[in-house]
C-alpha cells in the first residue's frame, strides 16, 4: 500500500520566511520516508488544492529545498482567498476531500494567518464529519503578529529587523541635512490591525531621544494636536524628527488617517493612499517643514537580505515541527513558539488548538505602549528586542542574493471536474 | 610654524558611504602629520565653515574614524546651500578665506556633487586672487551617479545594489501574490535627471522577461499608452508587472508624471507626491488591475547595511586620494575612478579638473537603453553590474548594525564677527 502523502499550501500576504517553514515541512517529511510519501504543494495556496494543482516536491533536488530556507516570497505561491463556512456551503471543504483523497493525501499542512487557521480547523472537522482521514496542522505566519498563544508570528522578527535598521539609517540621514533642508521624515510601514511592525522600529534607539521620535500605533487613536506638539517639540529640541507610521493609524472614529475626511479638507484633494505623505502633507501645512516620506511597502516583509536569524530559525523549526505533529497522530492543532526566557531568549515548541487559534487578533497591549502614546515601553522593548537577533545573510553572487526558483512540476490530475 | 591644518566639508544628500571618503581623508591626513596638522571638518557642511563652526576631528578616536567607513549619513552634518558666484558677491568667498586664515587651514576638501565642485573651484579662483595659499580639491559624491569623467560616484553603486535587491525580493513577493490579488508593482527611486538608479533595478533579472519588466527614466519620455500596452502584456504573459520609476520619469514636454496636468485630470484631484502612486493609479484606472507601490526615498541611499563593497572601498579611495593630491602640490582638481576593464572589474584613480567639471550633468547614453525605452541594455549591464559587485556587513549588535556616533566637539571661534 503507498505511504499517504501530504499538502503543504502558504496562504495570504507572504514574507521572508514563509519559505524557512515550507523547508522545514518538506525537509522533515523526506526524513520520515516511512511513514509519509510526497509532499504536494498546492500551487497558489488552497487554490490550488480546489482546482487539483498540485506541485509535485519530490521533483525538486536536495539543494533547491534547502535553498527554500534562504527565499522570500512564497515559493508555490499564495492567494488571498477565504473558503466559505461549511455550514454556509460546503463544496468547497467537499472538493478538497475529494481531491486529497484522488492523491491519497492525509497530511495536510496550512501555512498562514487567522483566517488560514480557521480554515485548517474547518477542515479537520469537514475530514472528520466525512469520516476522511485527514491530519490538518497549521503553520503560523504573518508579518503582522497578531495570532495568539504563540511568542511570536515568523515573518514578523524579519520586518521588524528590516524597519528597525531602516528607521535607524534614515535617520542618520535626516539628522544630517536638517540644518538647511529636511527635517521631518516619515516611514510608512504594514500593520492595518495591529501596531507591532510600527513598534519594532524603536529598537532603533539607542539613547533616550534617539529616532524614531514619535510612532503612530492603530491601538492609540491619532490626536492631530498632541502629534503636531511633539513634532515641533522635537524639531526644536533636536532640529529634525523622524515619525513610523502604522498603514492603519487612525482617528477615535476609526477613521483610517490615509482616507479620512480630515485629510482631505485640510489639503482639499482626496489620497491615492498612503498615510505617510498625508501625515507628511499634514506636518508642512501646519508646522511649516521641509519633509520627506517613504512607504516600504512589499519591501519590508520581503527583505530576506536583512532577515532575523531568529526569525529564520522558528519559521524552519515550526515547520519540522507541523511535520513532526502530524506523524504523532495529531490534528487541529498548530505549533508555537513559546518563550522561556528573555535574556538570553530561549524558546521552545509548544501547541495551540486551532478553535482557540481561528480568528483572534493580538494586539499591542496597553502595557506595550508609552504614556503619550507615540513609543513604546521597557516592556516592550523587552519583548521585541531578542526577535530581531541575528543575522542570516543570504549567498551572494553578482552583488545580489541568490534566491530559489523551483521547478514547480504539476502532478498530472485524475478527477474528472474542473474547478 | 605650526602645520597648516585641513578643511573637509560634506554637501548636498548623503550616501550610505560619504562617510567612508571622510574617513579616507582623516586616516590619510593622520598619516601625514608632518605635513597636516588637523583636519576640521564644517559642522553641516560649508555652512559651519561660513559660521566658523569647525569640528575638531582630532578629538575622535582612532576607532570612531575607522567606524565612519560603515555609518551611513553625513557624520557631520552636510548642507544644501550653494554659495553665490564670486562676481556677484564675494562675501561669502573672502568670509571663508577670513575662517580659513584665522585657523591656519591651507586644504581644502569638498565632498559633494556638481555644485559642489563648482563651488570648490570658485574657491580656488578667489583664493589665488586673494593670494591666500589654499589647495581646492573636490570628492566626488552623488547617488545620481551624473558626474562627467569619473567612471561612477560614491554612493550610487551602493543605492544601485539596494534597488536591485530590493527589486529582486518584491517581484518574488509580487509572482506569489498575483493569482489572487496583487498583479501590478511600482517602486519608485530616486532621480531628479538622470535615470541610473532606476536602470540599475535591472541587475535583478537573471532571466529574459524577469522583473523589473518595465522601468521608467527620466531620459524617456513617457509614452502613456505603450506604458499601458506592456503593463497589459506583462500581466497576460506572467501574471505580474513590476516596474521601477524614476522619481524624474516626465512627459515630452518635461512636465513630470508625478504633477502633471494629466495625471491630474486622469483622477481628479492633486498629488501629494509620489510618482509610484501615480503610475498605480493609473494602472488601476485604466487596466483594472490590483496595485502595491512603494517609495524607498532616503531608505535607498542611506541603506549602509546592503552597500557594495566595490562603492566603499572606491569613496575610501577617492578620499584617500584627495589628500594625497593635495600633498603633491595640486589643486582645483577631483581624483576621479577610471575603468581600465570591464571583467574582471578594473580601476584606478585619475585626476579631473574642476573647472571642467563643475556642473555637467551626466545622463544615461542612448546606447544604454532598450529600443522601446523600458529597459536597458547589455552595454548597459556591463557597465552597471561591477558597481554593486561585493557585500561589506556592517558589524551588528542586538540585531541591528552599529553606526558611529562622533564626538563633533566644535573649535573655540578665532572671529570677531558673527555670520
Amino acid at each position: 500500500m503507498p505511504k499517504p502523502n501530504a499538502f503543504y499550501a502558504q496562504s495570504g500576504g507572504v514574507t521572508a520566511v514563509i519559505n524557512a517553514s515550507a523547508c522545514g515541512v518538506i525537509e522533515t517529511a523526506r526524513a520520515h520516508k516511512d511513514e509519509i510519501g510526497k509532499v504536494y504543494a498546492g500551487r497558489n495556496g488552497i487554490i490550488g488544492a480546489l482546482r487539483e494543482e498540485l506541485l509535485d516536491t519530490s521533483k525538486e533536488s536536495k539543494k533547491d529545498i534547502a535553498g527554500l530556507r534562504s527565499t522570500p516570497g512564497g515559493a508555490f505561491g499564495s492567494c488571498r482567498f477565504k473558503l466559505k463556512s461549511p455550514e454556509e456551503d460546503a463544496r468547497e471543504y467537499n472538493r478538497l476531500i475529494d481531491v486529497f483523497s484522488a492523491h491519497n493525501i492525509r497530511y495536510f499542512f496550512y501555512n498562514g494567518g487567522g483566517d488560514s487557521q480557521d480554515t485548517a480547523n474547518k477542515m479537520a472537522q469537514v475530514s472528520r464529519q466525512r469520516k476522511y482521514p485527514l491530519q490538518c496542522i497549521g503553520i503560523p505566519k504573518t508579518v503582522d503578529n497578531d495570532l495568539p498563544f504563540t511568542d511570536c508570528c515568523p515573518g514578523f522578527g524579519s520586518v521588524a529587523k528590516y524597519v528597525a535598521t531602516s528607521t535607524r539609517e534614515a535617520a542618520l540621514d535626516v539628522a544630517s541635512m536638517c540644518e538647511s533642508s529636511t527635517k521631518v521624515f516619515v516611514l510608512e510601514v504594514m500593520g492595518r490591525h495591529a501596531g507591532w511592525i510600527a513598534a519594532a522600529s524603536a529598537l532603533a534607539q539607542t539613547n533616550e531621544g534617539d529616532a524614531p521620535h514619535i510612532i503612530l500605533l492603530p491601538e492609540v487613536p491619532f490626536n492631530k494636536q498632541a502629534f503636531l506638539r511633539k513634532v515641533k517639540a522635537t524639531v526644536t529640541a533636536k532640529g529634525y524628527c523622524v515619525i513610523v507610521v502604522s498603514e492603519g493609524a487612525r482617528y477615535a472614529n476609526g477613521t483610517f488617517l490615509g482616507e479620512s475626511d480630515a485629510a482631505k479638507d485640510a489639503f482639499g484633494h482626496a489620497q491615492l493612499g498612503g498615510v505617510a505623505p498625508t501625515i507628511a502633507a499634514l506636518v508642512k501645512d501646519k508646522l511649516g517643514y521641509k519633509y520627506h516620506w517613504a512607504v516600504s511597502d512589499y519591501l519590508q516583509r520581503s527583505a530576506r537580505h536583512i532577515a532575523s536569524a531568529t526569525d529564520v530559525n522558528q519559521a524552519y523549526a515550526l515547520g519540522k515541527a507541523a511535520v513532526e505533529f502530524a506523524l504523532a497522530g495529531k490534528t487541529a492543532v498548530m505549533p508555537i513558539i513559546v518563550r522561556t526566557s528573555d535574556s538570553p531568549y530561549k524558546w521552545k515548541i509548544g501547541e495551540a488548538k486551532l478553535a482557540k487559534v481561528a480568528n483572534v487578533e493580538k494586539f499591542m497591549p496597553k502595557s506595550f505602549i508609552s504614556k503619550d502614546g507615540f513609543g513604546i515601553t521597557a516592556k516592550a522593548r523587552k519583548y521585541l528586542s531578542p526577535l530581531i537577533a541575528g543575522e542570516d545573510h543570504p549567498v551572494y553572487k553578482n552583488g545580489l542574493p541568490q534566491y530559489v526558483t523551483l521547478k514547480n512540476q504539476l502532478l498530472p490530475k485524475k478527477l474528472p471536474e474542473k474547478w
